[in-house]
This record gives structure tokens, sequence and C-alpha cells, in this order.
């Protein structure tokens, strides 16, 4: 083992990690005032409570907002062309997939503030949301020819208000168990929100893996 | 909106989610003796305190089961050749993708349990991860030729010595804070086993969409 193997292990594993010692980018991208980051850059990395909610719900929050700027990386700096890349015919775009993430943080407020079951959505939201829910022949149709900010603006709004609802709550509501969600069995609010987390992180992989493919781009994780 | 828009909404969110109604197969996959999976099934979906340890770490130990135990339903009844196919030159198999959720693991194993920083590895740490670890090239000759269970037992194994660790550690533990760590700033433990396990999600997206791409196969998510 010799100096250069230790430093390409490092490296590996800071690049594995999506955080080159260059930053932590998305920060900077985003405005102080947006509420889903208006925590400092120095407590990004603290999972933990935080204030304005209780302590479990605080938690959650950390996450959501960790991974949030996680994705935010992958995706900064990109184009309407980069957005709208599709790298085959079963491929969803990268805009499409920001966009996905949004319409499933909506479902999950609907579910879980409003108490809405899957087969009775109202209206409205099967109209704004299906195409981004659904991805493929959908989302290709309905989902182009947009910049960057047109999809961080609705992923924002949706987290926003996400964090209102998330501050008139209390860690009892978020250990709440519908007793027949998930594969038909019980599944509490904490499972349902933190599959809204890890799911940003799904498509992240598959984000990272198209940005490596378009034309002319080298940026994007493994 | 009609029955026929519900039912497709509905599926679409069951298959988003990764769990058709069918169930949540992945848990009957693994014997009833793993201890990553020791939970019956009618608490997978329940994330909160875990009798056995402090009550964040039981939450924590509560997400990665979840994760855990939907990256294997993606594998599930995967093949030699499932697991070595590779889409193109600068892809990863998904053997090598499954080895690598369990380097990433004894990394953080490491760094946090025994206070290794990234440019001090063991050298039999880094013989024993490196190809998995870099994925690319070193994993694309070093990782071939196994079964399933090959697989699922390193990653099963890994995943015992973490609880083993988790066991001995409180909450205290877990909020500790070292000053420099992802992109140079304060980090605690709580962040670096968070990513631990959405680093999981992360690549089980790329894993679904390689699965839908193998000749042959119909599985896999969007």
């Amino acid at each position: 083992m010799n100096s250069q193997t230790n430093f390409s292990t490092r490296r590996s594993f800071l690049k594995q990690a999506g955080m080159l010692s260059a930053g932590f980018p998305a920060l900077g991208f985003l405005s102080p005032s947006d509420s889903n980051f208006n925590m400092d850059d120095e407590s990004i990395h603290i999972i933990g409570p935080k204030p304005g909610y209780s302590p479990q719900i605080g938690t959650l929050v950390s996450m959501m907002a960790w991974m949030r700027a996680t994705v935010l990386r992958s995706v900064q700096n990109m184009n309407q062309s980069d957005l709208d890349f599709l790298f085959d015919a079963n491929s969803n775009t990268i805009g499409s997939l920001l966009m996905h993430l949004a319409a499933t943080e909506a479902y999950y407020q609907l579910n879980t503030f409003q108490g809405f079951s899957d087969d009775k959505l109202p209206a409205d939201f099967e109209k704004k949301w299906m195409g981004a829910n659904d991805l493929g022949e959908a989302a290709r149709k309905q989902i182009k020819g947009h910049d960057l900010k047109y999809y961080v603006d609705i992923m924002t709004e949706t987290r926003e208000a996400t964090l209102a609802e998330f501050k008139k709550r209390d860690d009892a509501w978020l250990m709440k168990v519908d007793p027949h969600y998930f594969a038909n069995q019980p599944t509490n609010n904490y499972c349902k929100w933190f599959h809204v987390c890890e799911h940003e992180s799904n498509h992240n992989g598959q984000i990272k893996w198209y940005a490596k493919r378009i034309p002319g781009r080298k940026s994007g994780g493994e």
C-alpha cells in the first residue's frame, strides 16, 4: 500500500459519496430564502432534530434536505438540452425525473396530510401530476422544453408545502400507522416519508447515469 | 376522472413505491435467521425505535432494513448471467453494484466504529474491497461469475457486523460530529449512516434500470 493507492482510495470514496472536495455547490445554487435550504451550510450534514419541528419530524426534515441538496448537485448547471436528453426510447429525461420527485411528494401530501387513498385522488391532482407520476410515454410527451429553474421552482414549492404541514404535526403523527399500505401491510407515516426521501436517491442514481452519457458532458456520478 | 384513470394511478404509485400488491417478496427470499431481517413482515414498514438499540439507532436500523429489503426485491431470482450483464462499456454489472453496497458499508464501519480516515485504510481492507469500491474497470475485471447467494451472503455478513456495533452504542454516539467530512464540513455519524442507507437506493435505481434491459427479462422498476 503506497500513498498513490491511498490517494486513489480517498478520492474514490469522496466521489462515491457524491462530494468531491471542491465542496457541496448545490447549496450555493439555491437562494438562502428557499425554505427547504434555510439551514446554513455548516449544518447540512448534521442529521437530527431541527428548530421548528418535533424531534423526529425535524430529523426526517434534515434527511430530506440533505437528499434534495444531493439531487440538485447532480443537475446543477444543466441546460434545457441536458434536461430533455433521452438516452433511449424507454428512458426518462432528467427533467421528467425531477418532476416525478415533486409528483411523488405531492401525492404523499394528499395521502398523509389529507387522508386521500390511492384510488380516490382529486381530479385536479391527477391532471397536474399524472404525466410526472407515470413517467414513460406520458412524461416523454408532456414534460420537455423547460429550463432548470422551472423544475427546481416546482420541487421547492412542493417541499415548502410539506414543511408547512410538518410544522403543524408532532412525533405521534409521524408514528401513526396506516393498517394497509405498502404491500397491504401496516405502514407508518415515517415509512411513507422515508420512502419519499430515499426515492429521490433512487432516481438520482439514474440522473447521474444519464448525465454521464449526455454527449459533451463529463460530470456525473457512477 | 373515471375508475380506469384511478386504477392506473393507483397501480403506478404502487409500482413507483417498488411494491406491487403481490406483496413484498424480498422478505420471503431471505431466511428468517438473517439477523438484518429478523423483524417479522408486519413491522418492516414501521420506521422507528427497535428493541436492542437506542431509540435513534433503532430508527436508523429500521430504515436500513427497509432499504435493504427493497434492493433485494429488485434482484430476486436473478441468475449469474443477469448479475454479470454489462449494458455498455462504461456500465457496472448488477453483481458489482451489490458488492459496492457492501464495500461502502464496510468502509463506514472502519470510519465510524474504528476512527480510520479515508487516507489511512488497512491494507487488508483495500485488498478485499478496492474493486467493489471503485466500480468501473476494476470491478468489471474482478467481480463476475457469482450467483446471487454469493453477493447476498457478503451483504448480510457485512450488515450483521454493523448491527453488532450499533448495539454497543447510544444516540449520543450517533449524533457525534466529525468536524471535517462531507465537503470538509461538520458531519455527524447519523449523516454518514443515512448516506450508507440512501446510497443503496441510489444504486437500486440503476439496478432496476439495468434489469429492464437484460434481454429476455421483463421485471424491474422505472
